[in-house]
């Protein structure tokens, strides 16, 4: 929305004034007019359109040969030029008052104007490259009709000898960087003498110091220069133009992701201001840019690269996972080593990919997680690079971080829709205490910033009950081929007891679990006839239960959308651990699940609990593969979803056409 | 939005559970049904509503006298309780299960509950008292069709003798002030006996606790006490009830007013936790209030009180406004005496007077400005009182307060309409600097809470090009019977010009002003012939002028909205001061208007600035009142608007029946 603009003209003196190709100016005829002047005419040289408002209502439009109009003040004479001017002052607007008779000419007001075009452009309609006199430029809509340009935070890092990631410094270290910025052109024509009395100044609001900062390419030979000129400590910049310059093209980053107090919104002002009145502006233009927000990638995304840690006890481990990414999914495979990991194999726990994405670029972003164990530098020292971003969220006190803070805690739904509302990216997952005071949650940071990229809404669950207290204990997404696409796994203590009780029908009492082990193998009959383990895990299926509802409420979900993996929790201190290794807790690459081999109960020669998941499983075109985790992982309250990490494409769908 | 709530029942062992008057239950009739079982059917006892939902493109509805439900997952059985039980258990549901020939009875599923009526109301409708089952009491709607509940910050002080306002403490200190409150009831109904195994908890989000305090009404013989269970320190308060006890009442004040990330807008939560399994909530239930916003009154409000203060050489001022609010407007005159103003006589600058307004209460509210000079105090120590609330805003640093600051720099228009958009609480004016970086602005703590009021969107104007720089240097609003109600008196050099012109044409160039005061008496042709004024005034019209086309587009205006009042300013180190008393800078008091007797050119006898303005505003039914300040204030930068403050009537509207 442009300011209005008024020239106030006199019958004493000439006028003289600027406006801008396609902006309306209105010329007020009345402050200076003659006395007893009646009536006036407006007539103007070539290149100006002349028209005139008024209120049909109280005001009869001229007619006949007449073209005198009233001096009433709801008559209102609007010039819009339609052509920058070749010299100053060429286009002259000519104002003649009349008396009563109509005849008798009581004055004239000479108006003598410079036509400049101006204007500051995007890329609005979203194409990747800027779109001259966008519509709206300064107001921005979500969706397919949407309008308005983005921004990528500038997180990665592509000089490598950089300590920081490129939105940290303001210089532009490299010509490949040149393609994570957002063009901005200016385009300026006119007499250049013009621009010797009126200054040319780009400014942003304070707020916007920390969101974005703005280079400038040089002019003539020094044009793979940039200068900084807007942003970090700069809130203006006097655009300096060279003789006959027309176009001045600028590179635009994003310094912060959305956040609390921050929708994301970026506001760069241009103005043209008047040296001879102190610099008055005669002319605004603005543009509003989105910075992206941080997106992640559901399991049902195809797989790019796995990550997964070597460590001291975990060979047989590292080599059927290495098995299932190389062989059977066939994507890439990277481990961290013990240099890297220090003998922190959480590598779930550390870090969430996922990405940003512009019309003009789209790359990986990974979320370092407050949990800052062994893995804490891994993230910032081997993910992020040229092309990789990096983003982190650290609550102020250490003490404000919790086991609940580590990524296994945090999942996306697929695209779900929920009683006609459509995320196209899914929804965001996180584990949460009850909806009561008190318990452990997420720190607020990461909360915050997760619930500000907007397009992905989370919803919070119960996680608190577990010792760990991470929602991939209890629940995750697999692909399928028909319904939505998906099926939600939920572990089941119900579904478990009702096994043993049908094998045991069956004669199978005796069997028993963690055969090979090295522990104690109770049987089925051991197992149902534990009154405690029974009446914890009542419990701990109420706690399921209660996610479930809520799962089923806020991704629309029904109960043909569930599958129920069996499992058994214990009790410690008051808090769940899996009893047997946690199938749910699994890796998803494609149609290949790796999931913990569970010890259970061996009925001729066969784990009941893998035979059961697997009749489940593969009606739906999935492939399960047990892998042995047991003492590597699962007596350290973790499984193979917690010891692997996967980076995958991009949801095919744009965020900016979707609607949150 | 209620949880979603599922009861598992089991065809092996009765279930026991608990539901609530008016919400649905799912019962899970899968989860244990008898191996073989094909179809099933339910029944209740009475008190119960039980009904299927299902998918009818895949389930065909049982016809004729069979009622036997396939066992598809597609059909779900809900039931709802239509009052609650008299004793524990004492409903009862019945599934049979049948085999596939439909009449082998396989196992039976008994589900015995307790229901009780539980809820939490507000008064959702703005009646101003609380109405029971508010429908969508979890959400809150703008306009005369709204609906949501409202607080008001409890900021007056209802005990004289306490040092701070009431919502700084955790007490109610008389009867009186619960009139401050809104109510809230907690209806429970249910067998006694319930309520042993459950536990009913309130609770607010963190970020609530600075922002809404409850109290709960003693039961029995204390009923004039309150306990403090909400707020400030206390996130949660678990609800002790008596035998028999079936409304508990509530009192809820609101601790804040709107603000940067604060909407407004406050949650209350109740749930029923299942002490059984370890308080996992079985029921909640949530009302929202919005908190009452400030708003403030412009000059078209009847007045009810006006300020002034006595200082050492004002007392002939003093007399003379004594005399406009006393005999001429009739309102109250409240003179603020030298030992509580040490000197300092710009009470406008001081403060604002406004008002909160709730459907049960309205009380008046002063902002404190954040100006501090010597009348600092004079707002928390004389205007804070019972039923006279007070807010202010400081900004961290003392350095970051100007001049713009003062509150002679914050006006609000009459209700406008802007294309098409209605302000019918008009729209908050503040003066700031240009549209470009650098230059004084009010202090951003002042401006962002102006913001958050959301009822009276503020339109930033440029008076940075003053001395003092307050907008009501150069506009202000007086009433008008006809039009729009009101016009802008817009302060115009251009025609002070226009009208020494004239009166040099007419021959009246010697007319000198001044006139006995004991100073230098410029006459018309000095001014006239003095060129450097004239392009500095030349300058001021332009900054006026940028102002004008912003009043214009922002309010919706004409020209013919507007009336020009003669001044002149002179430059002093770059900004402009009044070169004669400013008559624009007036006191609003009904028809009567109180202005700086500006002692221009005498012309017969009479001051020609005098008679211009009057004969601009007699039309409009306005009474002029020309005070003499020349001494007292126009020459140390103020007139009449700086040395007055008023306090209006309300709207007659509500805010809360505004769309802001």
């Amino acid at each position: 929305m442009s300011q209005r603009k008024t020239i106030h003209i006199s019958s004493l003196r000439p006028t003289y004034g600027i406006c801008v190709v396609g902006t309306d100016t209105i010329v007020d005829v009345y402050r200076s007019m003659p006395p007893n002047a009646f009536s006036f005419d407006v007539r103007g040289t070539r290149g100006i359109d002349i028209s005139i408002l008024y209120n049909p209502t109280t005001v009869s439009q001229p007619r006949g040969t007449s073209i005198k109009w009233p001096l009433d003040k709801e008559v209102e004479v609007v010039v819009t030029p339609q052509a920058p001017s070749t010299n100053v002052n060429n286009i002259k607007v000519k104002v003649s008052y009349y008396g009563i008779d109509g005849n008798t000419t009581l004055g004239i007001a000479m108006l003598y104007l410079t036509c400049v075009e101006l204007s500051l452009d995007v890329d609005t309609n979203r194409s990747g490259t800027v779109n001259k006199n966008g519509k709206d430029k300064a107001s921005w809509t979500w969706g397919p009709d949407g309008q308005g340009a983005i921004l990528l935070v500038n997180c990665d890092k592509d000089n490598v000898s950089s300590k920081n990631m490129d939105n940290y410094d303001t210089r532009i270290s490299k010509d490949e960087e040149l393609n994570d910025f957002s063009q901005m052109i200016l385009t300026v024509r006119g007499p250049d003498a013009t621009f010797h009395d009126f200054k040319l100044l780009l400014y942003i609001a304070l707020s916007d110091l920390d969101k974005v900062g703005v280079f400038r390419q040089q002019a003539g030979e020094d044009k793979s220069q940039f200068k900084h000129v807007l942003g970090t400590n700069k809130l203006y910049h006097e655009v300096e133009r060279e003789v006959g310059e027309e176009e001045i093209v600028f590179y635009v980053e994003g310094l912060s992701f959305p956040d609390v107090g921050f929708s994301g919104l970026v506001t760069i002002n241009l103005s043209l201001q008047d040296n001879s009145i102190q610099g008055l502006p005669v002319f605004t233009d603005t543009v509003v840019f989105r910075v992206a927000p941080w997106i992640m990638t559901p399991n049902i995304l195809e797989p790019v690269e796995v990550f997964v840690c070597s460590v001291k006890n975990n060979q047989t481990f590292l080599k059927e996972v290495t098995d299932l990414v190389e062989r059977k999914s066939r994507c890439k495979l990277t481990v961290c080593d013990i240099i890297d990991n220090r003998g922190d194999r959480w590598i779930q726990d550390e870090m969430e990919f996922g990405y940003s994405q512009a019309p003009h670029k789209t790359f990986p972003v990974v979320f370092d997680s407050p949990r800052d164990g062994q893995l804490r530098d891994f993230p910032f020292k081997k993910i992020l690079g040229p092309d990789f971003g990096y983003v982190t969220r650290e609550p102020i006190s250490f003490y404000d971080i919790c086991s609940l803070d580590s990524f296994g805690n945090l999942e996306v739904s697929p695209p779900v829709t929920v009683n006609g509302k459509v995320y196209p990216l899914g929804r965001i997952l996180i584990g949460s205490s009850l909806p009561r005071s008190g318990g452990r949650q997420m720190t607020k940071v990461v909360r915050d910033f997760l619930f500000a990229q907007k397009v992905q809404a989370p919803v919070e669950l119960f996680s608190d009950w577990l010792n760990v207290g991470h929602v991939d204990e209890f629940m995750t997404f697999v692909p399928s081929s028909d319904r939505k696409g998906f099926r939600l796994l939920l572990a089941s203590p119900n579904t478990c007891y009702q096994l043993f009780e049908a094998l045991k029908e069956k004669g199978y009492g005796d069997a028993a679990m963690f055969q090979g082990l090295g522990v104690g193998q109770p049987t089925i009959n051991d197992i149902l006839k534990n009154k405690r383990l029974k009446k914890e895990n009542d419990y701990f299926q109420v706690c399921i239960d209660w996610n479930r509802d809520i799962l089923i409420k806020e991704l629309g979900l029904t109960e043909q959308d569930i599958v129920d993996i069996p499992i058994l929790f214990k009790m410690e201190n008051g808090f769940a651990d899996a009893y047997f290794p946690n199938m749910v807790n699994l890796v998803v690459l494609g149609k290949d699940l790796g999931m913990a081999k569970p010890f259970g109960p061996n009925i001729d020669g066969k784990c009941c609990l893998e035979q059961m998941v697997t009749s489940l499983l593969e009606p739906l075109g999935l492939r399960c593969t047990f892998i042995d985790d047991f003492y590597c992982y699962h007596i350290q309250l973790g499984e193979v979803h917690c010891g692997t990490n996967v980076r995958r494409k991009p949801f095919p769908i744009k965020w900016w056409n979707t609607i949150p």
